[in-house]
């Protein structure tokens, strides 16, 4: 895939990436793709990221169900960061069950966290170690 | 201020920082912030980066004049990346005119980028060298 190679890999291998709920515009998560990631989320249509913990190719719902139908692929001026609009199966892309990631929003001149939006399933219903 | 430090910074210091625009959900941008241009971004509530390129401060809009006033700020689950619900003057975040840095998509099964958006300024008179 030609474009793999017009954007920027950090010196790592990774560039961020961005979902966004394509319908409501939320912005879900940011995680990471390495080129693998981006070949077989562009490939499959569904996201796919680079889990930096697990040092491993992530399939976004692999474990929870909650898959992400990529809708369209998008890269920045730079070439250094990606955006999905995706369709978020099961309406939360958080593993804290939240719709999206940036649950916590900044209060308090920066002192505190106020947490918004509902948690959409039990974290531990959901992954069953 | 508290939230700075329970942030999760890099090994360089930096978290990525994505810019959404308040009224249409677009995403705007993704850029890095180290801790003294979070602390600098919630106390005049204007975006300002860390530019990686030129290793400074980089109050977004200083030369193009396309400030964007930050309406709140996200932190996700795992407190390694930030998003800023901004309104962006001018209309315009990106430094090629477009409104959104996100102007390219991929297309043809990642064969090649087609462009969307107008091109709303010329960079030529904005950025005067």
């Amino acid at each position: 895939m030609k474009i793999l190679d017009q954007l920027k890999f950090d010196s790592q291998g990774l560039i961020p990436a961005i979902a966004q709920d394509e319908n409501s515009g939320e912005v879900l998560m940011m995680a990471w793709m390495n080129k693998e990631s981006l070949r077989a989320t562009l490939e499959t249509r569904r996201a796919t990221y680079w889990s930096r913990s697990r040092k491993k190719l992530w399939a976004k719902g692999e474990e929870s169900g909650n898959i992400q139908e990529v809708i369209s692929v998008h890269v920045d001026c730079d070439a250094d960061s990606v955006l999905l609009k995706v369709h978020q199966v099961g309406g939360a892309a958080c593993h804290t069950g939240h719709r999206s990631c940036f649950y916590r929003e900044v209060v308090d001149a920066g002192m505190g966290f106020k947490e918004s939006g509902k948690v959409l399933f039990n974290p531990e219903n959901v992954y069953k170690k």
